[in-house]
């Protein structure tokens, strides 16, 4: 690993001295004990993140990378691959579901071109640090080189630096890009080690002709590649992504482990965003314990793959659409529980009578 | 059933004339079909509400009605009575959970004295129409008169009139009582024919010992009083509110009703919101229509009770605290299923091209 990356992946454990605080404030507002369930475990949980009995959610920003897969090629969506370039002119434009969903959460929405096919320089509004356009088709070859992955984790990683200059304590990722589902399963099924079909969904809709060709098409580009490290997992990781990720997902790997240090609280999104925090946890397993998992979506391998990060999704509302929506719909729980830890009284405080026994 | 009750239940089945406009609507969004689950649903079920392509949230409003429960001489709580009017004073003072959710969320708070055992009246902050100061031990007698009973049901409808006229279009209900789980285990046993045990829960936390008590209890307070009218859901349901009910849970039938009339969307938070949903739906079935389950409880009977309503709900967090919490955390949801429908850009809009096949 480039020095660059071995910095990338020094994250602190979570630190527990505050949590017999934390849990005796909590204790003490007046609610029967443990009677806001998750939200107290949140409350908890990102009081440890910030190192404080208050903690704050301050200038959310939600990141969407949006980027190409070669693997389009092989017909392994039913949306043409021109839809992501036109999906980031629809971001930019306000149109989209992560656009009305980010103000009802009162998300910072910033738009990055992590490697569409398109030349989108032109286009205001996104941040534009393309790797490439497009990934290559990994049913013949890597999808990138090592330098490109080094550059794309690098780069969200700089992206999330950033947005840590800037005050914000909790963030997201979304995703855009066309066959990026490919992409994720390849990725889940190599670092979870599961056959492909527990991986492999129907995405942005597939019929059952379209999921057996996906099916196929992944299974020929997984035997081109044999698991190459398997005895250490960072090898690992970075082997998969650089054979089978998307610039997207290098992204957003790379921003996880940043978030992780800056600690921020980070709320995970869907199936490709998770596959993105797996490559991550491999580089730095401590990251996971900076992340709140958002919703369990409806892409087949999204609920296998929570159980196997061990998370407890805070949503299961049947979506399936990504650029980071479900995030987005778990940010007012956050605010509650932080609400609650903030603003409600103690049963001393309110002089309300505590239990009888 | 007096003339007054009668108009009360006078609620229109949802007219779905708009409904193919809708779902047309909800399927050329630039998204792929069907991938915002649930909130498509809801998007649907709010338009054929308000009859309009283009539904709004306005002035939410979440009225928590507190009342006291003579059955609470009988030990079936940990916490003393007193506890309920303590809590009154905690909502004005801002302090409680559903203070803090509420504000998250952007609902107006109401406080309604709908029966403290306490002499409240000279407590500002409160609407104060107490039927009485409690019911009466439902263990022994009858909790309240007939006449009590349809004070409370129109009290209760009153208010949400007046919220009508304020410009409401979404509402949710909550509640506050000491004991008020023991009073929403006998409605839900007795008006869906389930053995008591499926129904009573650990309330605000009982231990074991506690459990049985309750139980016990419960039995002999069911014993006390056969089943009336079985033939006829209506007369059933006000013999059961008679017998076993609370002013508060009473208060949230009446208001139940009256929403459905003013045609407006019904946040119904956890058991005892939806035991007095189901005496509603027993006046009068079409209330159903008008609801969106907010969340499921972890108290004993709520996920039966949803399933014998037929509910689906947004959230399942683990709450057991009352008070509107989970109508509350579920508003943000709310607001997102109408910010897609009336944000998103179509295909053709956003120049985003559709399926391939």
């Amino acid at each position: 690993m480039s020095a660059n990356l071995t910095d990338l992946t020094d994250i602190a454990a979570l630190d527990h001295s505050l949590e017999a605080a934390l849990t005796d404030r909590i204790a003490h507002k007046t609610k029967p004990p443990g009677s806001l369930g998750m939200l107290e475990t949140l409350a908890l949980q990102i009081g440890l993140i910030q190192q404080t009995l208050a903690p704050e959610v301050r200038r959310p920003a939600l990141l969407v990378f949006a980027a190409d897969h070669g693997i389009a090629a092989e017909g392994v969506s039913p949306f043409p691959q021109a839809v992501t370039q036109q999906m980031v002119a629809n971001f930019v434009a306000g149109g989209a579901a992560i656009n009305a969903f980010s103000r009802v959460a009162g998300f910072e929405l910033e738009i990055v071109n992590a490697g569409v096919a398109a030349d989108l320089s032109a286009m205001a509004g996104v941040i534009h640090i393309p790797v490439a356009r497009g990934t290559q088709n990994f049913a013949q070859q890597a999808a990138m080189s090592r330098a490109q992955l080094e550059q794309a984790l690098l780069a969200g990683a700089q992206r999330v630096r950033w947005h840590a200059q800037q005050g914000t304590t909790v963030i997201a990722f979304g995703e855009m890009g066309i066959a990026n589902t490919s992409a994720a399963a390849c990725l889940m099924s190599r670092l979870c080690d599961l056959p492909l079909a527990q991986c492999v969904g129907r995405g942005t809709g597939l019929d059952d002709a379209g999921l057996a060709h996906k099916r196929a098409v992944l299974e020929v580009a997984l035997a081109r590649h044999p698991r190459a490290g398997a005895a250490d997992a960072a090898v690992d990781a970075l082997d998969t992504l650089e054979q089978y990720g998307g610039f997207e997902i290098a992204m957003m790997t790379g921003a996880f482990l940043a978030a992780a240090q800056a600690r921020m609280t980070i709320l995970v999104d869907g199936f490709i965003a998770s596959t993105a925090l797996l490559a991550a946890s491999r580089l730095a397993p401590a990251v996971l314990e900076y992340c709140v998992f958002a919703h369990q979506s409806d892409e087949t391998g999204h609920r296998r793959l929570l159980e196997f990060l061990g998370a407890r999704p805070l949503l299961a509302l049947g979506l399936r659409l990504g650029e980071g929506t479900g995030a987005a719909l778990a940010l007012p729980l956050v605010r509650a529980a932080l609400a609650f830890l903030n603003e409600m009284a103690s049963f001393d405080a309110a002089g309300v009578s505590q239990r009888a026994d």
